[in-house]
């Protein structure tokens, strides 16, 4: 459908992506520390884009920045923690960030854009979770202009402060320069995280030029404007404000480098396995628990980056980010686990009584963001639960997350521990044991609390599983089912797990990964923005875009 | 980007539909009246589709079919409102509706596709409307399968009934055979509405021979089961039993013809115009008050099908249908109004005081339903007050619904009444005051109570409207934004529209317009199920079709 040009590109075989940075190895941004204070500078380098074809002008970005910029959000709440207060900046005069790059756009295949916007959109909302729950609260110091992404960048920040030049400006200007939305989260931060009235949206995100001094006050576009004179100094005493004494007494965790061994037929990390088939289009995530864990010491930190459930959750994330953009023909993930559902359970009581330590805290908080980031995973979830394994507690979180889970009848058992009961929501704001029993919201409590391993005929019987299956079926039954799944529309899998795993109430989140980029995936097929005469294509020519007038 | 024969099904002059029709010319429905029982029997005739091109077989549907579904919901509500309880069944043994035809989907535009999908989602949802407002309520006998949109119908009802004779099942096998999704609110209703557990959900939209007996029973698919040799009776006992006594006091109101003089220039109704032009792709639609109204009497239904609310607002909504699906390129709709404020305010009063009149309680739901299907028309609309114009109360509605509206400064008022606090909400609950002041939710609340007319410094002032502009500046300004509006890629706008529209909670109707529209939008442009080896392009035809494995 797409023209040749597109085409290719929707086929070229790229480079694989690793998600794997650290700031010594940073091209684009500059982590400062002082004190309670951090400073991230967004100075990117134009010629260092992740692929070739497209310069980094005007501190426009790329994936390469964005995984820069999720590495930083990750390991100022890690490393360290005694900061209060982060301000995000730029390195260049007068340009805070262009946004996406729109060259890297127009040439990108429509899954890669499409991915691309996820994990910005993910990351945006790490800021805001770190603002939330590790108390680093985020402002954005615009010392320049903020345009499209580059304007969605701050307003994930808590709060955000524009320099008064009578030049710079905050600016959507998606729909009337390139007939695209801002696609991460932009349209729906302005009228739902910051209220703008409708009609004053309108007008901000189709006017180019976007809006600048009061007027971008007054309408809640930015929450302050300093005159250029006053503006470091100014935004200087809010972080400071903000960031009071900070916390000193604690000590960070440095988080080592995963580096999984990737070949054709595998990504293998300490506690996680990728294995791509035997069955056509699946790729086989399989999570293992050591023999032995240690138990949380008075100072939990002292655990390091190794203990399992923060290395292990790392493992997971790493994987998931590698099989949505590198591997798009692995339309299914079969979760296995192997352990003792003992041991699970030991570890999550250890989670929960040591909730009220910053450390703990953070670990539980990335199994939430890990999982999160598993639910909107455009891939079919199949959970098996067989022998060895243990689906226990925030393990079994993963078999809710799934979009079916089989067990086997004979031999292994599943759990529930206090983790199912709502340290770990998923964005629409309800545990996953709520979302699943929307029907019956006292069965949901009930199983939040429910102790002891359960056979498979008691956790089908629950509704805890969705099939249990004797050993005499189960190899042909799973891999029909698989074989079944493999065979479907990839599309159409896509529109309908999106439908099926936010059922009930909608959240800011669960509507920039529903219905806001549902309508810009749709855009982003449409000739208007990507046909050889789309908006999109011929950004930056001296030919202007052709469009077929008709409204849809 | 369409392959050559859908760029063409885009593109051809298809005959303008109209969405008139009444009882005498339905060729694909009975309706029999029973005292207080309606029954809405589907006997769908083959060969007498809208187009040409497709047979209707298995009771299977097209445009055509659901306008005569929707006109009979409106016409149960005026012309019977003794009926309370409606039965809708098949005139077809063992068959209830195979839902929408396969062959007019893979001839058809996606522009066609969409509105089609938005037009049964909104008959759907007056189903909905009818029962919780109307006390009619609806109950779908299912004497045979009910697939695909044939399914979506009966749960749209209140209660469903399937006949049990180990055949006939219930199934939405659109993910299976055709790579798209139910595309009539099916995922919405089944995880949201019937709150279907998510892993039964999703083997059951993936199987396509569906689900019959006891499990459709347990998994909340149907209501109840009845054998065949009881299903008639038990069905007839159940809606017996719902309608009781009916309302045999209430003396319906014929609607009469709306009949509009149709021109390649304007669409001329009594109260409404809508005029083509001169700007270019913008839809002139003028409201006209008339000079002398009368009051309501002690029995309302006397006014009849020609009290101006009631007319008024049907030829609004069928002015809205028509610029929908006969001028896509019309891309911005003009609202104004020609009257006096203080009769709208007098009307308003009314509206209000006579409330617990179930005719004018009628007249008022029909109100609200068309301006939900103002708010999600994907057009661009802008309200102007100019002199003359009357926008207060239930016709300032007009104007917050809208994306934009421009206030002449000098000479005209504006006004609020009683029906802007509540009769006539969104799809998302919300008042339009209160999405508009999402921000101010104390200041949507002192704005529904604020009485007295409103000049256009005072209506900017207090946020009501969006610009007020003096006579001098007046032409330009209000001609500039409309060749701007007009030069903005027509999708970008529909995505941005829908996303600035519906600030603030979600519903299982915004869900369905949003995010299940957007996705079914994407899915319809994407070659899996358009292209020529798409799995819609080829239904019916002996390949198979061919996927590009990637996800998305």
């Amino acid at each position: 459908m797409m023209h040749a040009p597109m085409a290719s590109a929707d086929h070229a075989p790229a480079p694989p992506v690793s998600f794997e940075t650290s700031p010594a190895r940073y091209r684009h941004l500059r982590l400062e520390i002082d004190g309670p204070i951090a400073r991230l500078v967004i100075a990117i380098r134009e010629n260092e884009g992740l692929r070739p074809g497209y310069a980094l002008k005007l501190n426009s970005y790329d994936l390469g920045v964005d995984i820069e910029l999720a590495d930083a959000v990750q390991r100022l709440r890690f490393e360290h923690p005694e900061v209060t207060c982060v301000v995000i900046t730029s390195g260049q005069e007068g340009m805070f960030s262009a946004g996406a790059n729109i060259f890297m756009l127009g040439t990108s295949s429509h899954a890669f854009k499409v991915n691309f916007c996820k994990f910005t959109n993910e990351t945006r909302l790490y800021i805001e979770d770190a603002t939330e729950n590790s108390g680093q609260t985020y402002i954005a110091a615009l010392n320049g202009t903020a345009s499209g992404g580059g304007y969605e960048l701050p307003l994930a920040c808590k709060e955000m402060y524009l320099v008064d030049d009578r030049r710079s400006a905050v600016s959507l200007p998606e729909v009337p320069f390139l007939g695209v939305l801002p696609g991460t989260g932009g349209l729906t931060r302005v009228v739902d995280k910051r209220k703008v009235r409708r009609d004053l949206a309108d007008i901000f995100v189709t006017l180019a030029e976007g809006i600048k001094g009061k007027r971008a006050v007054e309408w809640n576009l930015v929450d302050g404007i300093f005159p250029t004179s006053r503006f470091a100094e100014s935004v200087a005493a809010r972080a400071k404000e903000i960031a009071g004494a900070g916390r000193p007494s604690r000590k960070g965790v440095v988080l080592d480098a995963l580096d999984p061994v990737v070949t054709a037929k595998s990504i293998t990390y300490r506690h996680v396995t990728v294995t791509f088939g035997p069955q056509l289009r699946v790729a086989h995530v399989e999570l293992r628990l050591p023999q032995d864990m240690p138990e949380i010491p008075r100072e939990a930190s002292e655990l390091g980056a190794s203990w399992w459930p923060l290395r292990a959750f790392r493992e997971l994330d790493d994987a998931i980010l590698r099989l949505r953009v590198n591997h798009l023909d692995a339309g299914i993930l079969l979760f296995s686990t192997r352990g003792r559902i003992a041991d699970v359970l030991k570890l999550d009581e250890q989670l929960e009584k040591h909730a009220g330590d910053w450390f703990v805290n953070e670990v539980r908080h990335l199994m939430k963001r890990v999982l999160k980031r598993v639910d909107v995973t455009s891939k079919s979830l199949f959970t098996i639960v067989d022998e060895g394994s243990c689906f226990a507690g925030s393990l079994f979180e993963l078999s809710l997350a799934s979009d079916r889970t089989y067990m086997l009848s004979d031999g292994p058992k599943i759990a529930l521990s206090v983790m199912n009961g709502g340290a770990l929501p998923m964005g629409n704001g309800l545990t996953r044991l709520q979302s699943r029993f929307l029907a019956k919201p006292e069965h949901a409590l009930e199983m939040a609390s429910r102790r002891g391993e359960l056979t498979a005929a008691e956790a089908e019987e629950l509704g805890l599983v969705t099939a249990s299956v004797d050993s005499v079926d189960w190899d042909d039954e799973v891999r029909l089912a698989l074989e079944e799944r493999a065979s479907f529309s990839p599309d159409a899998l896509t529109g309908m797990e999106a439908s099926l795993r936010f059922a009930g109430p909608e959240t800011i989140e669960t509507k920039i990964f529903g219905r806001l980029s549902a309508w810009q995936n749709w855009i982003f097929q449409r000739p208007n923005a990507v046909g050889e005469r789309g908006a999109l294509s011929l950004y930056g020519k001296p030919e202007s875009p052709e469009f077929d007038w008709n409204r849809t």
